[in-house]
């Protein structure tokens, strides 16, 4: 009888996790498993902003897929996926095409851009090592050339968006401002860091007074809010918003993307039954029309019936899910009772730089400052222990803590 | 009686040689001494090509002027030179004008472009600590690009000119391309460097026997060489040579432009009399037709009767000329018989890179390899030593011989 073959598509949270989880649950010949990546690594997506501003270099924000898989239960194929076959149960590959009888789906998000003119082109994302380690060299290759060209577009810089990923990294880039000052002899009253975000509040769905810590906390820091205010064009050398009614432009040679994702778009173009581009999966987390589909994070959707809202795209949920996804298969391959996904909620933390941070834990409890900032940490390194164990956050963690 | 107001413009080698020298040998009653710089730091210029490949902190490569002056003796003005006025005995800076019984130009170089289309928007020059620290974030930059939009201009380096910076700063940066390539995750073979030079050698003028080791040490790490190859246009992302009648155009994103100095072309539009460009001195540095104005460093042109040409632009000649400079200065003010400038050759020596280099010391032996290169940094700790002393060096010093 032939074994059969479990195809992993992304070595993000969602895929490595379910990888490690299989390897765990399954021996060597149980079944043949296949993790495809893009890179022959993996990255901590929830640490991005760190690299992008400079402050966490991106070689520890990242780490050998190979490291982590044991290589006779797990096969590691580095190449782009282009495109899923669903009903003809394959997955082409930019060098090959591979066959599965199950494909776990785990394959992150991309930006949304909401047809706003310009950010395809003039805007950075932080979405992976290549794009955030550039965002660190534009920004210092701007603060570099204006000594020699002195424009103020290059001193200012524009996060759109005032959502985790935003907020996180004008928390380092707030303090590493300083620095950039320093290394490039610029005065630091030139500097501008400029937040656009289109709701009337940073931290949508954050309690408000942690918001207002929030924006405290960064305002000392000199970061601009500009609230309610639409992001109307990015162009290479600034943007336009719109506020009250009224239109500013704003002279910025760096722009940073991060008000809003899709689920890869791979997912759309599969052919299987989506909503906005994820896959409605059941509470098993297949895809509904193909049970030999299951799909976790970024591309998944899962409605969360307590507040009547889908749970949004975090690295805590789709390990979790990732978690369900290997049980299941192990489950269906060895035989045994599948599990539901229900989520546990571990808390939220949004870092604001090295030392400052604030979210809730234990169901709501409110937490700030250098105590947040710690708990941060724990969660970072929580993350690492659960994909790499003890070794993994031994090598790659956090651990400055005072 | 009032006190003679000497002005000294620039604070490169010749100029804060000059006003070093100067307040040894007067005493502050002596006369009013005026220092006259764009930035508040020297820097050094012979080091600049280490700053520009990324292996020499900017920091390293300069200090604070005022560290070094006795501010009871010499004024330092931060204020950039706009135009010397010779018959008024006046020089207008941007902030101010500013009256001298005695000027010392001593304004440096700056690049001749020799009118080839495009290098002075597209080239780099390694002229300044502002210029070199552009050279060092923007090759950073292009690598960090590569990942996102390979395209293979980001990652060729062209380098116009054999002459002296051009070879110093190819043997550094033939040193930094491994790091550069680990740091931003590019192929080693992809990385092109390469020397266009129109003469048939690289360093004309130095023996063959150097030039050949230099060309086989550059050549071993990766430079390659144009020889006899004109450069004919220089543009954002690529170059075009001619090579024996063919043309032939070669992408690259960074061009750096080092194959021609002229003065500071200042001095052509003060109305003094000039050979292209620079004041042909008298024996005792004086523009010959204003006996209140004596010219030092790459402003002066001295000729070497030996070979018939002049003197080359170097620190070495420019600091000497500033000590027969400050020495006339004194004895036209305290009394005294004026000097003649004598040129003493101390040797030539070429960095090939941090533990390489050629030249000639002794009045002529050959040397090279590690010795070499421990000789180059005997060099440079020497100028920082007449300037700043046995402190200077100690602080800013190149102690990394082994």
């Amino acid at each position: 009888m032939n074994k059969p073959r479990i195809v992993i598509l992304g070595a993000g949270y969602g895929g490595l996790t379910t990888a490690v989880q299989l390897q765990k649950k399954l021996n060597v010949n149980a079944a043949h498993i296949t993790l495809v990546n893009k890179h022959d690594y993996h990255y901590e997506t929830t640490w991005l902003h760190e690299t992008a501003a400079g402050t966490l270099h991106h070689d520890r924000s990242r780490f050998d897929i190979k490291d982590i898989l044991n290589s006779s239960k797990v096969n590691f194929v580095k190449d782009t996926v282009t495109a899923i076959k669903p009903d003809e149960k394959k997955v082409e590959l930019a060098g090959s095409t591979i066959e599965y009888d199950y494909l776990v789906i785990a394959l992150g998000f991309e930006p949304a851009t909401f047809g706003i003119p310009g950010i395809e082109e003039h805007a950075f994302k932080i979405g992976s090592i290549n794009q955030a380690r550039l965002i660190r060299e534009h920004i210092e290759h701007q603060f570099a050339k204006y000594n020699n060209d002195p424009e103020q577009a290059r001193l200012n810089i524009v996060v759109g968006g005032g959502g985790f990923t935003g907020i996180e990294f004008l928390g380092e880039i707030a303090n590493r401002v300083k620095e950039l000052c320093e290394e490039f002899d610029v005065d630091r009253s030139k500097v501008r860091l400029i937040n656009v975000e289109a709701m009337e509040t940073i931290m949508p769905g954050f309690d408000p007074e942690l918001v207002d810590y929030a924006m405290k906390s960064l305002g000392s820091r000199g970061v601009e809010f500009k609230l309610g205010a639409f992001l109307k064009e990015v162009r290479k050398d600034g943007i336009t918003i719109e506020q009250n009614g009224e239109k500013e432009d704003i002279p910025a040679m760096t722009t940073i993307w991060s008000a809003g994702v899709r689920a890869n778009s791979l997912v759309e173009q599969s052919g299987l039954e989506h909503n906005r581009g994820k896959v409605e999966v059941t509470p098993e987390l297949r895809a509904p029309s193909h049970e030999d589909i299951f799909v976790v994070g970024d591309c998944a959707l899962i409605w969360n019936k307590a507040i009547d809202r889908p749970y949004p795209p975090t690295a805590q949920i789709a390990m979790q899910e990732a978690e369900v996804c290997a049980h299941n298969l192990a489950a269906l391959i060895k035989g045994g009772e599948l599990e539901q996904f229900q989520y546990v909620d571990r808390g939220t933390v949004c870092s604001l730089g090295e030392k400052d941070a604030m979210g809730s834990i234990f169901g709501g409890k409110k937490i700030y400052g250098w105590f947040a900032s710690v708990m941060k940490k724990v969660v970072d390194n929580r993350a690492l222990y659960k994909i790499g164990g003890v070794g993994l956050v031994l090598k790659k963690g956090k651990f400055n803590i005072f």
